[in-house]
C-alpha cells in the first residue's frame, strides 16, 4: 500500500488567517438552520429556533393569593380589631386556599390570620379589604400572547416551568449539529482489543465524541478505517452525506498514510493543509458535499487543540452560541519557556496560588502527552513573534478549570514519588475542596521554587556528601533567608531496577561500567542523581565509563519504563516503582524523603489537612501494602 | 376532606440556621456513597469514586516521533550536509511513520526532511542522530500504574482519552442521586389536559426534573397526587423507598391542604416547617425512611428558591461537588427596594451595562411570577436586618446568566409596547450576540432612567397638554442637560378595550363615569395615563367619579387581561393588546411612540443594529400583520 510520494510541504498559515479562509468558505452552509419540534419536557439546554408566545394566561383565572376566606369586599368595610364583623359561611364567605378561584359573588380575600372562627357556620373578621385585595389577577405571571422566550435562547429549568404555565407543550428548537467522526489508521484498535506493539488504542475519537456532546452537538462515530485510499475516500463521502460536520483523525501529518488531503482535493475542496500552530500544524481544512471537513492530527494534544480551534466554533455557530472566550488570568511564569518563531504555541500550564500570586508552571510540551492536558489548569498561547518567555514574567492563562478550585490547590514542587499521588488522593477524598498538585522537577528544583515563593511544599531527598545526613544541610545552605519547617516524610529504599530475572546479572553500582550494560540516568538536581553521584564518587568511578549516563529521565517511573522496554538494562530508582512495573530490585541504600514547608503556611487549613493525612494510619497502611517504605515519624515538624 | 385544623403558625428560622439543622440530621445519610461500574465511553461528567491507575503504558512501545527512517544510531555518526551517508533499505534502515514501532536493530529515527532518496533501495542522510533520538519512549505519556485521575473528579473529554490510552475501559463512578418528585394538589393537571378555572398546570415538577438533571442527579417524577392524606402518606413512603431524596411540591403553605408536615411527623421526622426567607417561607425539612425530604411551596419562584437552598446542596454533596458559589457582581440599584425585617429576601434583578456601570433593576417580586425568574440576570439577597435599599446604592448580584451576554445587552427602560418584544427578537436573530432587555416603568420612568444614565434607550409616548404634540416638549423640559437624540418609532391607536361584543355598550370616555361601569387604570407617569388624564381634563370629568380609577396596572396586556377576566369592564390601551386578548376596541386617538437615545450611544454597534431593525421591511410587515400601528418614519433621527 505504501508508496513513495510524500507530502513534506505543508503550508504555515497563521491561525486567525486560517480560520478566516475556512469560515469564508463554510459560513453559508452553517447558517442554514434545521429545526425540530420536541416536547418541552425534553427541552433543557436546547436552543429555541423562533420566539415562543404564551397560548394561555397564568394564572388562568383570578386566584386567591392567600389562605383565608373569599368575601364581597363591600361587606368588609369598617371591620377592625375593635369592631369585628360577623360573616356567615356560604352566604357571606367561603374558605379558600392559596391558588383557589375567586369568582362571583366574591371579589377579595381576608387572610386567615384576620379571621376568628365562631362556630362551623360563622366567623368574625378583624380587617377590611378593598376590591381584588389578596387576589392574583388572571395573567399576573404570564399574559396570553406574551413572548415567553426569544429565538436562539438556551432553555433553562425555569424556562420550562414558564413555557408549561403558558400552555406550551411542544417547542421548535434548533437541531443539534451532527458530527461524523472518522478515525483512520491500520494500527488503531478498540480499547477492549488486545494491545500489541505497533497498535494504538483509538482514544481520540472517543475524546471527540465527548467534546461534541459537551458543546451541544450530536456525535456520530464510525469504526476506525484502515489505511486504504479507496476505503477512506468512500467513508468520507458517506460521512459527508450523513452528517453536518465531518472530522477525520490521523492521516493528517505528512507521512506515508497521509491520504486525507489528497482525498479531500479529489472529492471536494481542500482549503488548507498546515496551520502555524504547535501542536496541531498538520491540520487540514476542507469541504466535501458542501459540508465542513476537518482533518485532525493523531497526537492527542494536537487533536484537542485543532478540534478546539476549528470544530468547536462550527458546532457553536450551528446553535447560534457565542464562541465565548474562556476566562483568562494573569500568572507569574515559574520556569523559562523557549518557543520557535515558526508558530503560535499552546503551552499547558499548572496553576497554583502561593502567597496571593498565581504561579504558572509549564507542563510537558510533547504533542503526545495527553496527561499534560489532563493535569492542565489552563493554556498559555505564545505568539509566533516571541522566541520565549523568561521565568518571573507575567503570562496570560486561559482557564480550563474553575478558578475557585485552583485557588484551593496546594502547590507541591520538587522530587517525584508515588506517595505524592497517594497523598493527593487521600487528601481530596477527605476534603473534596482541597487539591494537591505536584510538579516533578527534582529536589533542588523544589528548594529553588520555595526560595522564589512559588510552592507551598517541596518534597526533597538530598544527601549531604560530608555529613552523610539528609535534607537539613541543604535547607540551611539554600534557604537561609526564609523561615521554613522540615516535615518528616518517609524513608524509602533506593536501588537498581533491572528486568525480571535479572538477565544481565547486575549486582551493584560497580556493574554499571561493564561494556555490555546500558544505564539510564535521572536528571541533574534530582535526589536520586545526587545519591548516584555520591556513590560513584566514593567508589572512584568515572561517569564517562558508564554507557547511557547522559540519558536523563525525570521520574522513577519513566526510568522503570525504559528498563521494561529494554532501551536500557538498568536504572536507579525506588522500590515501589520497580514493583509497579514488575522489575527486579537490588537495594543500594535507604534515604529520607521529607517536605519543606515555608513556616508562614503552617497554619493554613490546607497544609494542616496535608500533615494530618501524612500522620494517618490509612496512609501508613497504604505504604506497607506498596513496600519499599519505612514510616517512623511522618508528619513530625523539625524546625531548622 | 377538608377539616378545620389550620397550621397558621410556621417557624421563622433563619436560612443558615435552617440549613445547619437540616444537614446535621442528614449528613450521615448523604455521606454513604453508592458507586457504579460504567463504560468509559459513557463517563463524561460522571464523578470517579476512587483513584484510577493506568493498566498499560502509553505509548505501549518505543514509537517513532517523526515521519522518517528508522536507523541504527551508531551508523549515522558523521553524516552532515557536506558528507552525507548512504544507507540501504532493510539492511540499514526502514521507512517509518509517526507512531510506528522502533525495535531491534533500530534505535533512532532520521527525520524525512534529512533523507534524500537515491533509488528504491537506498537513501542518503544529511544528519546524524543519537540513540533514541526522535523516539517516543514507551510510557512517555502514561506509565502503567500511574494515577490518571484521583477520586471525586468530574470526568472531561480529555480524561476519557487518557483513560482509554491507559487501558481503562470501565470505571467506577458515583451513582447519580435519585430525586423522587411528588406534586400534590387536586387542582393540578398535566399540560396537555384541558385547562379550566381552578385548575393549575403542574409545571413545577417539570422545572424540578430539569434542575435535578442540571445538577447531576437523576429525576424520578411521579404523577400528581390529589389532596388526600392517606394517598399522600403512601406516596411519600413509596418515594422514600425508591429514591435518595424526596421533594414534595405544594401542600406546604399553612392552608387546608397542608398535610405534608403532618405526614412527615407521622411517618418520619419533621425537622422544621418555616424558614425566614421570601419567597419560600413555608418550606418543610424532614427525614423519612432515613432519606432527606423537602416540602416545597407551590408558587413557582418560592419553589425555585427553596429547591436551590435545600435540594441542590444535597444533590451536590452526594456527588462530592463543591457547592460552588455563583459569580457575583456589584451593580448600582436603579430603583428603591423596600423589604421587611421578618426575612431574607431574594430579589430578581435585570442587569445592564450603561456607561461602564452595571445597573440593576428589580423585577416583579411576586412569588407567583415565573417570568421574573425567566427574565432575571441575577438575584440580590436583602438581609433580614435591612428595611430596604435606596436607588443609587451598590448591591451585590449573584449572576444567573453569563456576564458577557449581560454586557452585550441594550438596556431599554420606559413605556411598554408589544413591539419591544418584536424588536428584541428580530435584533437577537440578526445579531445573536446582542440582547435587548426592556423594563416597563412607563414613559416618565424612562426619561428619568436616561437622566440618571441607566438606560441606552427609553421608549416614550408623552402628550404635551399645551401644544398637543408628542415627546419633544418632555425631552426639552426634563433632559435639558443631556445630549439626546429622538428616534421616531411608530404611531399607534389608543382606545377603550372592552369584552367582545361590548356587553356594557361603552362608546366613549364619557361612559367611564357610569355607575354600572368598573374601570381599570394604568400607573401614574405612563403615557397612557397622561393621555387619559388629558382627555378627562378636556371633558371636565372628575376622576373621583370613575369606579376603579385607583386600580393601577403596569402594562397594556395586564389591563386587557383584567377586562377579559371581568375584574373590570373597560380599560385604556393599544389596539394590538386588545387584539391579542380577543377584546373589542373603541379608538380614541393616535399617539407617537418614539425612542430617546443619549447621543453618546448613537455610534454604538448595538444601537446601530437596533435602528437598522426599526427601519427594516421585516419589522414594518410584522406591524401591519399585528394591526393598530402606522409606520411613517421609523428610525428617523430627530436632533433636539
Amino acid at each position: 500500500m505504501k508508496d513513495f510520494e510524500r507530502n513534506v510541504y505543508l503550508s504555515n498559515v497563521e491561525l486567525e488567517e486560517a480560520k478566516k479562509m475556512f469560515f469564508n468558505e463554510i459560513n453559508d452552509v452553517i447558517s442554514n438552520l434545521k429545526t425540530k419540534n420536541i416536547s418541552v419536557y425534553d427541552s433543557l439546554d436546547r436552543i429555541t429556533s423562533e420566539p415562543v408566545f404564551a397560548k394561555i394566561s397564568s394564572p388562568f383565572f383570578n386566584a386567591s393569593a392567600m389562605d383565608g376566606i373569599g368575601v364581597k369586599s363591600k361587606e368588609t368595610y369598617g371591620a377592625d380589631e375593635r369592631t369585628p364583623k360577623k360573616l356567615i359561611l356560604k352566604e357571606d364567605f367561603n374558605y379558600i386556599d392559596t391558588g383557589d378561584v375567586i369568582e362571583e359573588p366574591y371579589d377579595a380575600v381576608v387572610m386567615i390570620e384576620d379571621v376568628i372562627p365562631i362556630d362551623e357556620e360563622s366567623v368574625q373578621i378583624i380587617k377590611a379589604v378593598s376590591p381584588w385585595q389578596h387576589v392574583r389577577p388572571m395573567g399576573e405571571d404570564i399574559v396570553a400572547s406574551e413572548m415567553i422566550l426569544p429565538a436562539y435562547h438556551k432553555i433553562t429549568p425555569v424556562d420550562i416551568g414558564a413555557l408549561l404555565s403558558g400552555g406550551i407543550v411542544e417547542i421548535e428548537v434548533l437541531e443539534r449539529p451532527r458530527v461524523g467522526i472518522l478515525a483512520t489508521g491500520t494500527e488503531l484498535i478498540e480499547p477492549d482489543d488486545e494491545i500489541k506493539p505497533g497498535k494504538i488504542i483509538d482514544s481520540n475519537s472517543r475524546m471527540f465524541e465527548a467534546m461534541v456532546k459537551s458543546y451541544g452537538g450530536e456525535p456520530n462515530r464510525y469504526r476506525p478505517i484502515p489505511d486504504n485510499y479507496n476505503l477512506i475516500r468512500d467513508m468520507i463521502l458517506k460521512a459527508a452525506q450523513e452528517n453536518d460536520i465531518v472530522v477525520i483523525n490521523a492521516g493528517s501529518s505528512a507521512g506515508m498514510e497521509d491520504y486525507t488531503s489528497k482525498i479531500i482535493s479529489e472529492i471536494g475542496k481542500l482549503i488548507l493543509h498546515g496551520v502555524a500552530i504547535k501542536p496541531g500544524k498538520p491540520a487540514i481544512l476542507g469541504k466535501v458535499n458542501n459540508k465542513p471537513v476537518v482533518g485532525i492530527p493523531g497526537y492527542p494534544v494536537s487533536a484537542y487543540i485543532v478540534f478546539e480551534a476549528f470544530v468547536k466554533p462550527i458546532i457553536y455557530k450551528y446553535q447560534k452560541y457565542k464562541d465565548a472566550r474562556k476566562q483568562s488570568v494573569e500568572a507569574v511564569l515559574s520556569k523559562r519557556i523557549m518557543s520557535s518563531l515558526k508558530h503560535l504555541e499552546f503551552v499547558r500550564m499548572k496553576l497554583g496560588k502561593v502567597n496571593g500570586r498565581l504561579i504558572a508552571t509549564p507542563l510537558n510540551r510533547g504533542a503526545g502527552v495527553t496527561m499534560s492536558l489532563v493535569k492542565a489548569d489552563g493554556i498559555t498561547k505564545i505568539p509566533k513573534n516571541l522566541e520565549g518567555i523568561e521565568a518571573g514574567q507575567s503570562v496570560e492563562v486561559e482557564l480550563l478549570k474553575d478558578l475557585d478550585s485552583i485557588n484551593n490547590t496546594i502547590v507541591s514542587i520538587g522530587s517525584h514519588d508515588i506517595i505524592m499521588d497517594i497523598l493527593a488522593n487521600m487528601l481530596h477524598v477527605k476534603h473534596p475542596d482541597i487539591n494537591l498538585s505536584s510538579a516533578h522537577v527534582g529536589s533542588m528544583g523544589g528548594i529553588m521554587a520555595v526560595k522564589r515563593g512559588e510552592a507551598h511544599i517541596a518534597p526533597i531527598h538530598l544527601l549531604d556528601g560530608e555529613t552523610g545526613s539528609y535534607n537539613t544541610e541543604y535547607v540551611k545552605k539554600y534557604l537561609r533567608n526564609i523561615k521554613v519547617s522540615l516535615i518528616k516524610g518517609v524513608k524509602r529504599l533506593q536501588g537498581l531496577m533491572v528486568k525480571r530475572g535479572n538477565p544481565k546479572n547486575i549486582n551493584s553500582i560497580e556493574d554499571l561500567i561493564r561494556e555490555d550494560i546500558v544505564f539510564v540516568n535521572r536528571q541533574k538536581g534530582s535526589g536520586t542523581r545526587i545519591l548516584l553521584d555520591f556513590k560513584l564518587n566514593k567508589l572512584g568511578i568515572d561517569t564517562a565509563s558508564i554507557r547511557g549516563y547522559e540519558r536523563e529521565m525525570t521520574t522513577h517511573m519513566t526510568v522503570a519504563s525504559a528498563v521494561l522496554s529494554e532501551t536500557a538494562h538498568v536504572g536507579l530508582g525506588i522500590k515501589s516503582s520497580a514493583k509497579a512495573m514488575g522489575l527486579d530490585f537490588i537495594p543500594i541504600g535507604e534515604e529520607e524523603y521529607d517536605f519543606i514547608i515555608p513556616s508562614e503556611f503552617m497554619n493554613d487549613e490546607r497544609i494542616k489537612g496535608f500533615i494530618e493525612i501524612l500522620k494517618s494510619d490509612e496512609f501508613s497502611n497504604k505504604l506497607k501494602e506498596l513496600g519499599g517504605y519505612v514510616i517512623e515519624e511522618a508528619g513530625k515538624v523539625v524546625d531548622i
